[in-house]
């Protein structure tokens, strides 16, 4: 069947809305109508050409909600019209990885590696060319294909323009402090990026009765933001006439209790280890670097008691975990307004983008639907 | 009084036996005699003058036992005869440090790293000049001064010429499995470096039940010992014609769970984190490495699960701990012969610096008495 689409046709253009092809779900298959989509920055980064591992042409997009339109054989658990987040990080229930409750299911990896489907092939094509699927997810067409474990059902009332938001940034930033840090309530904070990740964080620090959450930023419009989510202090970095590191273990008598990283910067995760506190310091970084940067640091960090770790969906299994994230939402325990920066037609995929890349927005919710921009 | 002492009197050059002038001790200070005293890693790197905070000239040593010979006004925990062994990490029971749990008191820490007592002087000094202290330890004099709270009583029955090694390297190594990284049974392990450290990580691990021990290091010789203490699998890491931890990696279908990393160089440590598994590995760095070099490696080996962190004598508060990793030696936990490679007398110090360089030696206990040569 034909779907309205923006195809990623070569790494640095623009995306182009076209009609694409998409072939019926096959075993253990689910064609999804997506009704909103966000645009997340690996999506940018994507398509920036800077990741090796990309394939183009391709169907960016994995944070997204939409509705069940088509069932493929041997697909149990889902049924037409099922409300449903698609996941980037999929969970089969099976692997060793997601049987030590761990989101790092290794089902399908490769071929979602590959931008395949789990059979090898993809099930989107233009003009008799194939294209590419990308995070198994590619919710930058309205009607797409994903593995029926790389979906999470919500509820009917969960409203979809809202919990888009949680396929991706809002649960990473949320899981990086709850579920990888473990963060300890009265504890101290660095939260290093205020975007959506690291709004995400610091709202979740608040939540968790942080004693000082310390925002770090280079924009001091994202002061505003940060402290309206719980930051009781900002810094801008690019303002200090020192290392960021230094300074704040100079205003925190030793450095914070936990840190987390929420930009794809290398230096910024090294400056972040560094401002955690001697004996009990915790990093944890969320952001993608380009190829082959590296983090740094001295032995003596880490020798002197410092952790360092990551995080990705924020520790979050996605079929499992997901549904009790959005109720945490639907109980008021996760505000989603402050992410959302506009509501735009699908078609302004573009100029969402560079809204994004210009630090204009956190997020903007692409409808399929027509949309009266808020 | 005058003692008999091993002077570094300059970084590069052998230590020099002399007699020193030693200063009663003063408040909250205690006089010990040394018994027994081996030589650690750490006082051969600072002998070589690679570590920028020496200074010289000195008496260096920190792994050793010994009597108590005098003690100083308000001291209240020892009495003279008490058999001790000095801690380069004291242990105030007061400090942020100490009431977590974590060893890095912070009491004396500044005064400790200048060399001198907590008073600011020293109380050592050769024909009127000032020959500063190591570690807080000095245990290359037969008489030394220490903080009160630098020292750990013995039990009467531990024998003096074995416990010596529970001062540092062994207890570092054990330490750092059961305490640090907190290994799982049934696990499995690489060990990198198989020296004192190694080999003493390696007995933990096989202690804990681990499923699988893998000993790395780039001399065959060491294998035979490695094996004896529990490990599964040897790899000589100099003859493999790809990195060590994607031998590792494929050789245990995606890595280990842990990596313990006893040596001093940072492309080991590297190489540790890099060989444990996605998802959950866990890698310890416990070596000293060389001033401004840097531990490095891709953020998105901490994104897909690894942890990477460090060890400090084992995790081990010397006051409160040290008594109990005595007490699983004394119930026969530890074997401490494996580590004992020589019997030497005190002056053959140069020769035993020589012969552990060489790594011909794990560690030579010098005495302070007259000894046969085992």
């Amino acid at each position: 069947m034909k779907s309205r689409a923006a195809v990623a046709f070569e790494p640095g253009k623009a995306l182009e809305i076209v009609e694409v092809d998409v072939q019926d779900p096959k075993a253990h298959e689910v064609m999804v109508k997506i009704d909103f989509t966000s645009v997340c920055h690996t999506d940018i980064y994507t398509l920036s050409g800077d990741d090796p591992s990309a394939k183009f042409p391709c169907i960016l997009g994995h944070e997204a909600t939409g509705t069940v339109y088509k069932v493929g054989p041997d697909v149990t658990d889902f049924s037409v019209g099922d409300k449903v987040v698609p996941l980037w990080k999929p969970e089969c229930g099976q692997c060793e990885y997601c049987k030590k409750g761990l989101n790092f299911c290794s089902a399908i990896a490769d071929t979602q590696g590959e931008g395949v489907m789990p059979d090898g092939t993809s099930r989107f094509s233009y003009q008799g060319e194939t294209i590419y699927h990308f995070m198994g997810t590619s919710t930058f067409s309205e009607y797409t294909v994903l593995a029926d474990i790389s979906l999470a059902k919500i509820p009917e009332d969960a409203p979809q323009d809202k919990v888009a938001l949680l396929g991706c940034g809002v649960t990473t930033g949320m899981g990086a402090v709850k579920n990888d840090a473990k963060f300890q309530p009265g504890s101290s904070a660095a939260v290093f990026g205020v975007g959506t990740l690291g709004l995400a964080a610091i709202q979740m620090l608040k939540r968790l009765d942080a004693k000082e959450i310390i925002a770090v930023d280079i924009n001091d419009d994202k002061e505003a933001m940060a402290r309206e989510a719980g930051a009781t202090h900002f810094i801008n970095s690019s303002k200090l006439d020192q290392p960021v590191q230094d300074y704040i273990i100079e205003c925190t008598d030793g450095g914070v209790d936990y840190s987390f990283v929420c930009v794809g910067h290398v230096d910024t995760m090294n400056a972040g280890l560094e401002a955690t506190h001697k004996g009990w310091g915790q990093s944890v970084i969320m952001g993608v670097a380009a190829g082959q940067e590296k983090i740094s640091t001295r032995p003596f960090q880490l020798i002197t008691g410092r952790e360092w770790k990551g995080s990705s969906f924020g520790g979050v299994q996605g079929r499992s975990g997901l549904p009790k994230v959005i109720a945490d939402y639907q109980a008021g325990k996760i505000d989603l307004e402050p992410f959302i920066s506009h509501h735009l037609a699908f078609e302004d995929i573009n100029e969402a983008i560079r809204l994004q890349e210009a630090g204009q927005s956190l997020r903007d919710i692409l409808s399929f639907e027509e949309v009266n921009n808020a």
